[in-house]
């Protein structure tokens, strides 16, 4: 007997129902807003993430040597490959270039509640503007996708903030300030202990008054933006101020402001956020870290070689999604659903392989035996595949020309003439025919 | 620039469109047939093929070591994953055990037409019945969904043969010879000169004149099956007959028996089939080798370390597939479809927004400007996404209470009341309201 790999998980029906029903809204709801799906490898060239991104990710690859001498890595992420995508065929693009694809990623890290190192993500980009409106179509996407998985704005909160916000107050504070450490530390600052914390900040070159100011603009609440732009004094902050304004505008135009709140400490781990970028958390708090974010990357396309190119994005992993459904009670139902089962008794294989056939053709999902058993173990099965309707092809039956439809839920059974199922009806059940 | 891997393809939206019409083809019918969805690892424990699997798909193998010592592959094919995966929950499962999935796969593998490194198959078994009606439902699965595709039996063929037919008339032949390697040899038939192919059989411990006697039977028709039997005078051969009959007949009453002819040089190269084994061709011969192909496995999950579990599934590769569609014409249309782009003119991005929410609310696919671009420039983008309607947000059009309705194929416009679009009709173009 084999065992599969610890963090790689095997999903059987009863769980992947429930998985492609949430897919399936995350997909059409990227529909609807027009991005377009695409195919991406599951291999890369290593250096796409050891050139450029931060150790934390280049720890958790899972990198090898092919038999071509490549190093190669199991993607562990989206953003370089599609950015990889979009400077391979620059000129042929229309934009801006609007993206959706669902698939498994792979991190080698430690495997916790709703973490494994296999994990599934439905990732959505635009590319080609600058535009706060683009942002807030990422923001409007995100929220529509919860709100048609059953969520609410009781449920969660997307936390919103701006890459330069943050850097261009800590360049005010200290020009010397080594910025990138600084929000690397602003983005743990839930997750340490304060004394940790504020030995990251030091690090990254503020002197203990100058961490202690810093920390307390971060609890800046919208309404006092304008603080902000007064302690800074820079255009930088004012710029990065009226951008954050004019997407939290353009959300509200799409419906998405109330989902957001300013929250200056969100910052996201990944270096090549640029602007504003957000995460979202479980207004309960009992999902107790970040659901998913995203935000924008200006830089990465300019950074793999392409003609300098905006670019905004957000990345929904199923794993974290499932717990804040399960947490709010819409979780869809982790059940096998099937429209018939049709039940052969004595020497009836053909007239019930025909009829078979006819309700797959109308559409529904119909089983028959395909294992020669008995009468008893035949409705057992159809109990276990959760059957609505049964219908039974006994010998004696056909010899009087009807069927036996059956309704699992109730017990409940009643002759119908051959002729008559499934007749002029589409989906016809016990109760249309008794 | 980074350039991605050889033999892992980018597939941009215009092709994933064709690709996810096929993909969702093959899976609804799928679904009509009571197969369940599952999703399965993308690595698994080397030994899974190196302790089993033939020399050829270990040669071909994504094979390393893990950060925790693991020696570990991407998986080249489905079948050993879902025999692990049922024999982990032998005892849960009800009986028979369908199952459906979608996904890539890996083999470091000589690249050409229809053939890649990284590859997606949709993978359907049945788990836990020997009857000839198993094997019919899989046969009549790939039938439909082939012409649900679009596909004749003017396009394609089943070449039907049986593992034990072969092995029963060898071993009656010459009870010494090396079943596995002639059955190999006899796979390759059709692509080695006939001297190798010889070679192979001799190598095999047939005599010249055996292996002139085998190839012979190798070419009996399905009328002369009886001529096997007497032939072999055994038991085995005389049971392999009968239920390669039985699994025909059984594929007749699913209205799979038209696109089925008897083949018995065709014998799948894997070590693991036992009983009938089947590969699809086309029938005009332009794409020159096998399409996908299936079979019986009856004793792989036992050698798992399972119960004894019949199996029988078939594994449809898209790439091969488009192959099929595209030589029969049938393949579909690679290109974006898109129901309204809401055109903004001037300051008119809120009332913009608030017509797409509502088309986008009604499940239709619709675009607005996230760029902040001139007329021109949005109505360009347009036809790049071949939107069908062109719904034009003006300032002055508003300010007399109506929009611009544009169809982009002939390029006529009308004006309608804001207050009647989209109103009564789910989804109005042009002609509705001209």
């Amino acid at each position: 007997m084999y065992d599969g790999i610890k963090g790689f998980r095997d999903v059987y029906p009863d769980e992947m129902a429930a998985r492609r029903t949430a897919i399936d809204e995350l997909e059409d709801t990227a529909r609807r807003y027009g991005f377009r799906e695409i195919a991406t490898p599951a291999l890369e060239r290593a250096e796409l993430w050891t050139d450029k991104s931060g150790d934390d990710i280049v720890e958790e690859l899972y990198a090898f040597t092919d038999r071509g001498g490549r190093e190669v890595a199991m993607t562990p992420e989206l953003t370089p490959t599609v950015a990889r995508m979009v400077v391979a065929k620059q000129q042929a693009l229309s934009k801006p270039i609007k993206w959706v694809s669902t698939r498994p990623f792979w991190r080698y890290e430690q495997v916790q509640q709703g973490r494994f190192r296999e994990f599934y993500q439905t990732n959505v980009d635009i590319f080609g503007s600058a535009e706060p409106t683009a942002d807030a179509e990422v923001l409007a996407y995100a929220a529509d996708a919860l709100v048609e998985l059953g969520l609410t704005s009781e449920d969660f909160d997307f936390r919103v903030s701006h890459r330069d916000i943050l850097g261009g107050v800590l360049e005010s504070i200290d020009p010397e300030v080594d910025t990138e450490a600084a929000i690397r530390a602003v983005d743990k600052r839930e997750k340490l202990e304060s004394n940790e914390y504020d030995g990251l900040l030091r690090d990254a070159g503020l002197s203990t008054d100058e961490a202690e100011s810093f920390d307390a603009l971060l609890d800046t609440e919208e309404d006092d933006l304008d603080d902000l732009v007064a302690f800074a004094e820079t255009e930088r902050v004012e710029n990065a101020v009226s951008n954050l304004e004019a997407v939290l505008a353009a959300a509200d135009d799409l419906g998405a402001r109330e989902y957001c709140t300013l929250s200056l400490d969100t910052a996201r781990g990944l270096d090549y956020y640029t602007g504003v970028v957000f995460e979202c958390f479980d207004t309960t708090g009992e999902v107790g870290r970040s659901v998913f974010g995203g935000g924008r990357y200006d830089d990465l396309i300019e950074g793999f070689g392409g003609q300098p190119t905006p670019a905004v994005g957000v990345a929904l992993g199923l794993a974290p999604l499932s717990l804040l459904c399960q947490r709010a009670g819409v979780w869809p139902d982790e059940a096998l659903t099937t429209d018939y089962y049709v039940l052969q008794v004595g020497d009836t294989r053909e007239t019930a392989a025909e009829l078979t056939r006819e309700l797959r053709e109308r559409g529904h999902v119909t089983e028959t035996d395909v294992a020669g058993r008995s009468f008893g173990a035949q409705l057992e099965y159809a109990d276990s595949i959760e059957a609505e309707t049964v219908v039974i092809v006994g010998e004696q039956d056909l010899a009087e020309g009807q069927y036996t439809v059956k309704d699992m839920e109730s017990g409940d059974q009643t002759e119908v003439p051959v002729e008559a199922f499934p007749g002029e009806y589409d989906r016809p059940t016990y109760d249309d025919l008794a």
